[in-house]
């Protein structure tokens, strides 16, 4: 046996919390995070206690409040954002959704898009355009994974009237990492708003959204926060709320008066909250973000997700029959590649072998190629495992 | 020892599944149902399951995609509705929204809504009313609680630009229950949409929406069906679906082509949902239903609903100190009362100390009242304890 370095010990101790990856080797943090056996926990106890409590009275709804409050603490420390700007919903795309409607578009106004960006994301756009007469153009930024600056291609793509800039922090599919404050400098002056959509940054990079600047950052606690399917969030800058209207408004989001009728928003990321959502879940994303903090900071979480990223891409890089996308070493943990061998449907023929080997990856449209995701918590013998199966895919061993 | 019939045997065994009736008297099923431990189970049992899969894969899609469908066709049963036309949504006041916020609204459009509909609703309506420039005003419906008809009352604040009209089934202050079939005639006659907020009848009332023909019927899971909180669903009548554009838009609306970019919406109730949802919990409103109907059939469960409010109405009324909102015999399991003497906070205080005793009820603002809600679960011996509760508050025992 070879010697196992303290940290390495650390490390297989802390994944023994995460029972997804006890019989597989999981490359698809990018799909969706395994949750920690503690926050799955703290999901069964939040439901028994609800009933022992309620499930609806003045005990319970104490309770609740509690509950929502820690998860928006936990999720605003993840952010170095103040809690007050953070609204809790159900996923990513409800987030990007909020911020899209939210702005008051007059006809000729202009959005623009990366053409890295989620199906969501653009076909919400396109209702926009059709029912607002609002112009949306897309800039090609998936060509600067290697070469050329995505923020003079952005500042290139902006005209007067654009109002609303939409941007992946980290593209789902080439993993290429966007410097945002540069780019959040050039929009803004343009007066263009800037909506991130956090999916694949939120739980990889460490964050400092004011810092950043960026008006909206749509994210989702189920992936590289590894909490439950269903909680996801939104950070509007304090300076734009004001201008943000609430669309889809229920009791969460607003304030009444002694007879019950509405009379004002709520004073902060709450008024695009909208009614009952998964609160026994809240309990889970709360406890999914502590466990992470007993690893490391967030800091170093990505020192070790790049650390693991550039060792899978280097061991892709070696393979004669594999070309990743990247000609460099990630910034990210998300690496895609593809076979050189141009047969149709061989990358979700790869995907599926690997499956069947219980090695989980994903294949993606566009570019089309497969994803291999490395969080903090993945090991290099995981990786080498993936390389031997891809080896064995392509008759290489 | 009194005989018990083999009825109450086996409403007293089959309450034995839901463990937050086992201490306490819960008579707030129109703010939460108690979850049966079957459905608990299934949430638990549904996160162990995605972590052994995946979380993510095509394994772990594929039971996604199972659990997706069997919910959908459990709901559909319960509203004797296609599956196809249902979509799966986090709570009522998002259905609410779908349907607010999807039509083409032109300036002049008319937005009519009863005096009993929910805050969240109002708010909406009014949002609606300030971007589109369309009117929305109210009907007097609170005072036909007991005399005075309804639809009448609504056909004479019909107008002919008048849109959309939105209703409750039952209302959730007074527990009236609107005549809908004759509403839905006099709306459709002035070519007025109905939007239906099914918050308080839908695991209440039998009910058969294609009978009904109502446009659009939003309903939530975690009440009178004793579900989890945070998954409801809206209905949409097929003849109006594609005059309904969705506003919030995600992948789980949309087609896609080959590259992964938008072409259309789903053919079916699935285009107004967005993205990941609290899928861990599907099963648990699937099981939940389930085992009402080990108990009896919609209209089995309705009669025993009104047997038990006729029971909590008359001995409510038998008490000099109090006074029910319905001067007849309730139609739904809501029934509503005052205390005749008119202290500032009196019901507050009333429902502090009922719940003090575990007898858990709510106070509501408009009409200033108690509501207690009666399901077929509840026992004589629940409401008898709730009786003697108001007794000692008012110093009556």
């Amino acid at each position: 046996m070879t010697s196992i370095s303290a940290a390495q010990t650390r490390l297989h101790r802390h994944r023994e919390q995460f029972p997804a990856l006890a019989n597989k080797t999981y490359l698809n943090y990018g799909g969706q995070g395994p949750m920690p056996q503690g926050a799955m926990n703290a999901i069964t106890q939040a439901q028994t206690y609800v009933q022992q409590t309620g499930p609806f009275g003045n005990e319970a709804y104490a309770w609740l409040t509690q509950e929502k409050q820690a998860m928006r603490e936990a999720i605003a420390s993840q952010l170095q954002a103040p809690p007050e700007t953070i609204t809790l919903t159900e996923n990513v795309t409800v987030g990007c959704n909020i911020a899209m409607w939210g702005i008051e578009w007059q006809p000729g106004d202009h959005i623009l898009l990366s053409d890295c960006e989620h199906p969501g994301v653009i076909a919400t756009a396109e209702e926009i355009q059709r029912r607002f007469a609002v112009e949306v153009t897309t800039c090609p930024l998936k060509s600067t994974l290697n070469t050329g600056d995505p923020v003079t291609v952005i500042a290139q793509h902006l005209r007067p009237h654009t109002r609303l800039v939409i941007l992946s922090h980290v593209f789902w599919n080439t993993g290429q990492v966007l410097p945002l404050d540069k780019i959040v400098e050039v929009c803004g002056d343009n007066n263009s708003l800037v909506l991130v959509d956090a999916a694949q940054s939120v739980g990889l990079l460490p964050l400092n959204l004011p810092e950043l600047g960026v008006d909206f950052y749509a994210f989702t606690g189920h992936k590289w926060l590894c909490g439950p399917a269903g909680i996801g969030g939104l950070y509007v800058r304090p300076e734009v709320r004001d201008s943000l209207h609430p669309t889809f408004i229920g009791l969460r989001g607003i304030t009444v008066d002694s007879q019950g009728k509405p009379v004002n928003w709520q004073p902060d990321g709450r008024r695009y909250e909208v009614s009952t959502s998964a609160y026994s879940l809240y309990g889970g994303l709360t406890q999914a973000i502590a466990i992470h903090g007993q690893w490391g900071t967030p800091e170093e979480r990505y020192q070790q997700i790049c650390r693991n990223s550039n060792y899978l891409w280097e061991s892709l890089t070696a393979l004669p029959d594999v070309q990743c996308l990247r000609t460099s070493p990630p910034e990210s943990g998300i690496v895609s590649f593809q076979l050189t061998q141009s047969k149709p449907r061989i990358h979700f023929q790869l995907v599926q072998f690997l499956e069947s080997q219980k090695i989980l990856t994903r294949t993606l449209a566009d570019p089309d190629c497969v994803r291999a995701t490395v969080h903090y918590l993945t090991l290099e013998s995981e990786i080498d495992q993936l390389i031997a199966g891809i080896k064995k895919f392509c008759h290489l061993d």
